[in-house]
């Protein structure tokens, strides 16, 4: 942590800068320039309040260096991670196709989404038994019933499941059926829920805020991390800016700048991020040609009768082309299709 | 609704439309233009999935006509509402200033920054006990100890109480000791703590998600409203931008555009909008300005030491000022200071 | 400046860092840390290039420490400074009304609006000649047509006027008529012509560009200052970002950071930031109370016939109520309504 | 166009709106809804003012149908275009490598950036000659010299010169050097500009705005095209967002979508959305595997030396692997590289 002082701090200023720090446990050094007066931090300065100190007489501006999140950091990890889902790798070495309805409405729409899913090349089935929806007026998931429909489809495909826990009290319930849970974009920085699936044994599917930034995404998995949880698979779904054409904004170069920062597998969610079928394929294509270690897209038999999203799921039609996509692409970036390696 | 076809529509494309939306209860007009042909709904199309019509062959475009909040919104119910809590009002006729810590850190502390809020005008007591943080490694509040603090400065002090929940299930324990709960901003779209918090029995104070369009925030009042609370204070604090000189950009155009649309008082905090001590009364100002029905406001005796927020806490010097605006400004907006209703 | 390297930065990357820098004449001195090294300099840093020295090897991050306008920084000009338009004094000291038309159609409408505008306290004309439109199958304004008719409107009313120059060839004539020459906000960053009015002569009124940062709108205005004028007025118009409720959505804390960061005058303008008449007062209001200098107003004799954003034009009973903001807010802010002071 | 009126809109409203609408010789149907009534606009609305409309007593909504872009719209020229640059094509067929220095600097610099960047499969070479940059403290380019340059480069390379134009006036000089014409980001609605070089004779390399909707975008296309000018190849170059772990956010989903839109080719600035070497390679693939009709990219021999945006540039060993990518993803997508067809 660096610490700039403004051209009026006194040098009794830098002296209680530096009795703060110290009391803390944490060393300080002081250059004094032409102009301004520099205190730079050495030591464990997680306990430090950056902010607390930018309020003190005499700062002009605290910066931090090491990043303020070590477990799912790159720079004591150097090395990407693999996340293992029943059995089915998430990481570097492959691109993992996860693929289902955006929500379970009956144990007939959910297998034949499974099964178009396989036949894309799925190796994961996703499916929501609980949405969280912007209208309190809106489908709002089947619940444990949703989750039993999951589980006996999983019993039929042999396609483990990812699925969404909205309340750190279902924690529990929702990890005795899921092999993977998925937190939303919308609880992103809902830090209880997070602690919850961090405590839950099970891998953890971590959508990005929809308004969070790098380091607040890297944050959200620190805290499940923090609970003994590094099998986090970070999810980019888009982000919100000024432009309407789209749902959100994909912001693709996440995945590289991600996988920089963190050895956390990352992944995309074309069909939450355009919000347009038409758009599914393109950004599929384009979130693995950035590298990204998987997609997870929305299937359904009947679209225009879904519950949920149906606009952005994808039909029979388009799925054969995902399937040539998931052929032809990851060996361009190094890597199998997670298919290859469940056969 | 009006549902808009594309130039390729074909009449059967109509007539499936005009058959979902029936078969829905709701009535449809057909108007064939030279080069579009448009569907006019009407009836109570809350039932019907704009996003699933949008996805039917031949459809260009669905707009919604009515607003999708019903309870909340000034449609049906033209009157400005007045919310009280613990005796104290919040809505057309007043400035409420609710003041206090960010976080409860000791009796002393509380019960100080209490009296400050006091001698500056306030009427309602704010403090947090719940503290969502963006760090694992940041301070999370003392808990219901916190709340034990508030329950005893509201003893001395007559100050009603808000405080913030973070978790539906800790809502009773809440608000037996609360006079208002307050949803933070990165649960503005937990709609299980929004239907907690709604159950209740309490007013609530519903910060608007950073990056929330007003929609989704009167959406997320809707939630709310749904379990039969219509007691719910909007409070603007600040939407995410790309302009990074202040924490948020605090919208102020957001006050008088969510009085026009919903019958909810609607408050302003400029303090984590500016998220610096210097813009908390100039905000101040501005948004009483704007017509805002309250602010709500940081202070702490010793900022510096200030376990969260320190940077952007008022001090004895600035809260002189505020009284003094808290006096000035209200009646050239033809309101009242709460303050002096309260006496 | 402060260049931080980062932990894998050997200390010939170090010894190279600081020969570019003290090539450039610049001093520079090297911390240890133990975990990182820390290059501070000091001396004339602007002509080196920062983001030269990102991509050095070893390099993690350089951070600029003083503010890189130099002409509009209040730090070397601690006092605020006042404007003379024609006479007419924009700056601390009061509250300037600037008020008329958005495009000039006819003498006619002109007056009427020039009028209407004085009635309500406005000292300077504003009126739009040449008009940056998105459509090209929009109005474009009347040229120097338009300029000659602002110009009798200034005869028979006295009022000095303020009109948009959109290319920089342009300047000279637009100069010889106007007493103001405005930026607008979509030539925020055509440098070319920011450097034409800076050498025309005459003071400036410069938009915030809508998607500029601080930084850049302050670079915009030391591009004018640059040419030896330093008759700059920052103009805040509302910023993009994802609220569609309103046109743009105004950053009301850009009037306190700018003041604070630049010695120039800022003022706002509530027409374009919110772009509805029914947003006019109350973001004026909140713009005074923030601290503007002055605002900037659509006024219209009857604007369902405006060739030009005819919605958020004022109109004459509107224009009651903002002279009476414009009585009862300035002397709240310890200013005078320039009106006073041109009486 | 369709108009909707309020609740409270009268019969007289409703004949005042036809009334506006026929005598701008438009045919206007009303429909009587049981809350709302409706009015359908038939016939070319491009003369009708919607925001005029939307002032109007008892109006809610005015929503536009058609688009207002005529001449770059697909609906009107449903085959997409290709565009040729001294020969060389863009468009759905190929994929164009444009490569070259962010500024021309010297003849050698210039000369064996081109080497580079042919040797990677580039057909076009990109260099700036006149460089609008956000300091005027910043290298601002060699002017016509640097256009010289250019040409002098092309003699000996073969390869046609892409190059940036800042000033209307400049567009006859540059014009005559230049084998396409680049509009930047900052000069997407410098509308006079947009119309010179639609008059200029040469193809167009027109970038989005940094903060341009899709519509903006395209109606800045659409002032190119209306002085007879529909040699426009649209440039995806980020968009800026409240992310800034990135220079700005590349907007991936914008290829598609504008190919959807409108029939003009849509390339991809990798360079200057990431802002990073290491971003370049991934965020190029994303773009080809998006559907991109080309890329452009930043080539320096000696990035640490470069005058502007070096750190951006590529490498010798990044041009190698860039090379690759332009062999390997184009005819995935049923594409040639332009180099193939140039030879």
């Amino acid at each position: 942590m660096v610490i700039v002082m403004g051209p009026e701090a006194t040098s009794e200023d830098v002296a209680s800068i530096v009795g703060v720090v110290r009391s803390a446990g944490v060393d300080a050094f002081v250059s004094k320039g032409v102009q301004r007066t520099i205190v730079g931090l050495v030591g464990d300065v997680t306990q430090l309040d950056a902010a607390g100190l930018r309020g003190m007489a005499g700062v002009r501006d605290v910066m931090r260096i090491s990043s303020p999140y070590k477990l799912v950091s790159r720079e004591n990890h150097p090395e990407r991670s693999t996340v293992h889902v029943g059995g089915v790798p998430i990481g570097p070495g492959t691109v993992t196709l996860i693929a289902g309805p955006c929500a379970v409405e009956t144990r007939e729409q959910t297998l034949e989404a499974a099964r178009m899913a396989q036949a894309a090349g799925a190796t994961l089935l996703r499916g929501g038994a609980y949405k969280p929806r912007t209208s309190p007026y809106a489908f709002q998931g089947l619940g444990e019933q949703g989750l039993r429909i999951l589980a006996e489809v999983r019993e039929e495909t042999g396609l483990p499941i990812v699925t969404e826990v909205v309340d750190a009290h279902d924690v529990p319930l929702v990890a005795s059926y899921a092999d993977m849970l998925q937190v939303g974009t919308r609880n992103a920085q809902n830090f209880g829920l997070l602690q919850a699936v961090g405590a839950a044994g099970r891998p953890v599917l971590l959508k990005r805020g929809m308004s969070a930034t790098m380091e607040e995404w890297l944050m959200a998995a620190e805290y499940i991390a923090q609970r003994g949880n590094l099998d986090v698979v970070l999810c980019e779904r888009g982000i919100r800016t000024f432009e309407t054409a789209t749902r959100n904004t994909l912001d693709v170069a996440a995945v590289p700048v991600a996988q920089r920062l963190s050895h956390l597998p990352v992944i995309v969610d074309p069909s939450h991020s355009g919000g347009r079928r038409d758009l599914v394929l393109p950004l599929s294509r384009a979130a693995i040609a950035a590298g990204a270690d998987g997609i997870i897209i929305d299937v359904h038999p009947r679209p225009e009768q879904a519950l949920c999203d149906g606009p952005q799921a994808l039909v029979d039609t388009d799925l054969g082309e995902l399937a040539q996509v998931m052929r032809d692409f990851p060996p361009l970036l190094g890597k199998a299709a997670a298919a290859a390696l469940a056969v």
